[in-house]
């Protein structure tokens, strides 16, 4: 078994989502005074890489235990943007020749080379993702899609809130669509560059959260 | 691909191991308020269906970060032991028929149907497993081992803490033995009986906690 490691580690003051949780960790117990090691783990339910669920921006969505498993482990699809710039909007046109004979249920992932910016300022200004390729990919059975960026919608400048939403349009058109069709989202993936095989596995299993929104997840591509 | 979920939800107050610390999951961002949900997760690196790693029991080892993907995703064996007695201890011959013919790094599971009283006091009566069973699986390549209860050693009383340490011996013979020779341990694993298939595979892939002594994980069996 060949695997790919397509994860952020998670650490005390890592990034986050503007104005999300922290990301804190701490010891709980040692082998020194307890005989064992336990940490206490404060983080958010959208931490390093993740998951969203239907819930993250559909009230009384379906949760991040409720998708199914199926889902989420299985045959990917890697489309390559290297030359996606830094606010850029990518268009359907620029990805389809790498979507041509997608099977339904696929987990699509697109890589922009933006992970390299994990943990700067300059990670907030990743390029976004038109809904159109959203609404194509519901269409063609895709019920999971990934990015090696922090959204595939705009992210507001944390000093400028208002930034990530243009007058009267919704702020998440991408999430709107895609986890309104009840799909899932992965976030800040990494080293998708070292998949070098075509086809891979993908294993992007989230903790099993009742009722929650999200998951932190470690993802995986994988060649049994 | 058939899955079959390995793993508890994890809840607020849910049950979790004496002194650990409690799981609590509170909202952070609502839909109504900020157009998206988030939540915040407070839960211990041994929370639920969860990894020990070696750093677990001995201290400055391998984090749980540190731990080759390629042994937490691949075949496993399931060894039953619907006969095992609370309190009680099960030896390497109780288990020996089920073990023939073992490949170095296969993920070795036992099942004792103790999974099903987890959230009871009664689920800290765990049978306990002799720790020749971890020296005779180290022996053969076994790096990843996994149970459908608490703990493979006794876990003490929360009433009465000294109980789970013999006089003079150690509380944690099993792990000494297995992550002390730098594997891994499963803890809290459920549904094995629903794996009825022979040879699952099975990933146990833990979140990239960087030098962190376990985690939580989707455990999972899955037929491609």
């Amino acid at each position: 078994m060949r695997v790919v490691d397509l994860s952020h580690p998670l650490r005390t003051g890592m990034q986050v989502f503007p104005g999300d949780p922290q990301v804190r960790i701490s010891g709980a117990a040692s082998v020194p005074a307890d005989g064992f090691e336990v940490a206490e783990l404060h983080l958010g339910s959208h931490s390093g890489t993740h998951l969203d669920a239907p819930r993250h921006t559909v009230a009384g969505g379906a949760g991040i235990d409720e998708l199914p498993l199926e889902w989420l482990i299985g045959q990917a699809r890697i489309v390559r943007l290297p030359e996606a710039a830094p606010h850029s909007t990518v268009s359907w046109s620029q990805a389809a020749d790498q979507l041509t004979g997608l099977a339904a249920g696929t987990i699509v992932l697109f890589e922009t080379g933006f992970s390299r910016w994990f943990g700067t300022e300059r990670y907030l200004s990743h390029p976004v993702f038109d809904a159109d390729i959203a609404r194509i990919l519901v269409a063609a059975g895709v019920r999971v899609v990934g990015f090696d960026t922090l959204n595939p919608d705009p992210t507001p400048d944390p000093a400028n809130p208002a930034s990530g939403s243009p007058d009267g349009a919704s702020a998440l058109p991408f999430h709107d669509v895609f986890l309104g069709a009840g799909g899932a989202i992965i976030e800040n993936l990494a080293n998708l560059a070292e998949v070098t095989w075509p086809d891979p596995q993908v294993s992007v299993l989230p903790l099993r959260l009742a009722g929650v929104d999200g998951s932190p997840v470690r993802a995986v591509a994988f060649q049994p």
